[in-house]
């Protein structure tokens, strides 16, 4: 049998049984996968049943069958792919200001994701797994690549050194951690400070790296040469300037 | 009924069937744990059964019951307790060197480690999940904070502001997705050259943060005052001056 695509399976049973529909087939779909994203951003996958999912959807047990005939596997997976597809949609920057300023305004985007989606971007980062976990890391570690992906983009880094890769996903780490320990800190500090500070990690992670490898050395000169006085950049440097006095004796 | 430790349920079962041994209790205890680290470090913990652990143990399926009658869920949580021990025990260094040489020495531990123990390093951090997620999550958090709290013992702040917590914690989940990496990459670079770069992100990370934060900047102060040219933080303080070339025009 030829694989039938999870959208198509959902419409062609759901134009089938329309008698039972209130929603159009595409918004209870996204009403499910919602309701499913919710409960699994709270519990453990493995504590959250089906039954859950129609309850706080407020359909039965089979309408949630119908759009997910694969049952909670399915609906988990789903849930995940539509929070990784929107927040991999929200790394994409057009090419204009500095690098720093490109990267603060992906990252106000991210935060806004982690912000208004709470529960969907901690289930998508805490992942667990109710079976076939190789198939839903593959869908977070998906997002992670298009994360550096467009990061390399904006440095302009066609064949990246293994050394840049590393760094990039240990920011990348960072953000993931900082986040979901901001959700869970009642969003403290406020976003726009966090988004500050991050973009900071991200320039001293690379400026470090810079200073042991070549090729980010190359990199973080183009790199700088775009910044200006006033971008998140140019303020970092300003800053970090008054840590150069305590730290003359090590020169 | 009053709660029986793993350890004596173990010890007890054993002594009472004493027939079925060849190794020493506490020798079979250790090779059960070796052999499910070793499967849970190579594979998903939900496609390994205990079936396969008794096989690759070279024992009965009734012998594994008898040192963990909890099962799967049992067995697989003792094993990352074993290695959670194992790993944090490493953390702790003595108040000698400059700050940077310490973290230097515990690093270097650190990686003995993921490389000696490879798979249960693995099987640690990739955690998944059997059943009760919370609880194997709280086995990995709880190695999170040991490192946590050594750091900020040997950096001397029993009441460490939020953003040097957050900080030191982004730095940790960097250490985490590296070690993860460099064992999916041949071990490449060599330990020691992973390490210093380790160390050196350190210094960056905690640098930038100091660069907007009074509290971690009077703590950077402090710190570098107790370092010196030969050490890890001299030595990147060294080649970070030749990045003040291309960064003057933001000055």
């Amino acid at each position: 049998m030829a694989p039938v695509t999870l959208r198509g399976m959902a419409a062609s049973e759901a134009v089938k049984r329309g008698a039972y529909r209130r929603l159009p087939v595409e918004k209870r779909r996204e009403q499910l996968i919602a309701a499913a994203q919710d409960l699994f951003g709270h519990e453990p996958p493995e504590e959250v049943s089906l039954d859950d999912v129609a309850a706080a959807a407020g359909v039965s047990r089979p309408l949630v069958y119908r759009y997910f005939p694969g049952g909670k596997q399915q609906l988990y997976e789903a849930a995940l792919r539509e929070a990784a597809q929107e927040l991999s949609e929200r790394f994409v920057e057009p090419a204009q200001g500095t690098p720093t300023q490109r990267l603060s305004n992906a990252l106000d985007r991210y935060l806004a994701f982690v912000d208004e989606r709470a529960a969907g971007y901690a289930a998508l980062l805490r992942g667990g797994c109710v079976a076939e976990t190789s198939r839903t890391n593959a869908i977070v570690d998906e997002v992670r690549r298009r994360a550096l992906e467009q990061i390399l983009v904006h440095l302009d880094v066609p064949e990246p050194s293994p050394r840049l890769v590393l760094a990039v996903r240990s920011w990348i780490a960072s953000v993931e951690m900082v986040s979901l320990t901001w959700l869970d800190q009642g969003r403290q500090p406020p976003a726009d400070e966090l988004r500050a500070w991050l973009v900071d990690l991200f320039v001293g992670m690379l400026g470090v790296t810079a200073a042991g490898d070549d090729r980010v050395e190359a990199l973080m000169h183009t790199a700088l040469a775009q910044e200006s006085r006033t971008s998140p950049a140019g303020d970092l440097a300003q800053r970090l300037t008054r840590l150069g006095e305590p730290a003359a004796h090590l020169l």
